[in-house]
């Protein structure tokens, strides 16, 4: 996808440690329009999986999983991080290591919203160790539901999270690929 | 705002204590078309005001405020909870009380995207009590930046959010008032 590719490229920042700074366009300051194209492309890849359900996890996959599901016409499930009052006692739960927070966060999802006939696509801001999405797939068995596949806007090639997300056999997208973070540069696929 | 209207009195819940559930359409799934329709309907209340920048909090205020900004064609930015390592030393940080959390939480914005001469709108889920609101305004004003509107999906009337706000003089829009909940009934305006 040139559009994110360039936007990458022209306001990313390796910030060492494999740290892809994209605050300006992705995860805190959002552009709308950029937001709107990615959910708009990975709704066209993922249109054969007849999905009914995009799932992700807060807070900065929402956006381009709302994005999606807006394009697919199904809608959005975010798993939460804290149990909110709203929330009945009983709840699909699991954890998951955290890349970027450097602590096991739980991933929370109310059984109302995740049900065994729901085809699920999962959507999350990056791919990276995969552990964050490794864990959605969970709760979408958990909940008795099919995964059918997996979509991110910006995959990081070097942390393998591809190799792991294998054993889940479903199609996996991402929009822009980076291959290498070395010396402050920034290179894609 | 009809549909949104319809949507609370048909699947909201009273779940007493002034908390309304409403995470099969807003904040835990979400119907990405009807929260489509309420940031097209927040832009045009707002388009006069001419903002440059829609501000909001995570987690929930994120979609209302991405489909807003999306319809302004301008940039969102949320408030952070916590610092992410991607973002400079030097932040916006300001506390707001919590009526949901229990806990006064940190509302983070990175100075980056956050400038004097922003106008900024700021659009959350709820107006409630207004603190979280008022939070984010402190930020627009230790940017320096012009607060220009305020926005919410629904507006929980009898939580006297609108008072609160009243000193920020600029108008305040919610597509949805809630003006009564008690033994189990919700009241829209």
């Amino acid at each position: 996808m040139n559009v994110l590719k360039a936007r990458i490229l022209k306001e990313g920042r390796n910030l060492g440690n494999g740290i892809l700074k994209v605050d300006g366009f992705l995860n805190h300051q959002i552009d709308p329009v950029l937001i709107d194209a990615c959910g708009r492309e990975l709704a066209s890849r993922f249109v054969s999986a007849r999905a009914t359900k995009v799932l992700t996890a807060e807070i900065s996959g929402i956006a381009p999983a709302l994005s999606t599901a807006f394009h697919l016409g199904v809608p959005v499930v975010y798993a939460r991080r804290e149990r909110p009052v709203t929330m009945p006692d009983q709840v699909l739960l699991t954890v998951a290591p955290s890349h970027t927070k450097r602590h096991p966060t739980e991933l929370i999802v109310s059984p109302e919203y995740l049900v065994a006939r729901d085809r699920v696509l999962i959507v999350d801001d990056f791919l990276a160790t995969g552990q964050t999405i490794l864990g959605l797939a969970r709760l979408a068995r958990a909940a008795g539901a099919t995964l059918v596949g997996i979509g991110a806007v910006i995959e990081k090639a070097f942390e393998e999270g591809r190799r792991t997300l294998a054993a889940c056999d479903v199609p996996i997208e991402s929009l822009a690929i980076v291959t290498r973070m070395s010396e402050g540069e920034i290179e894609l696929a």
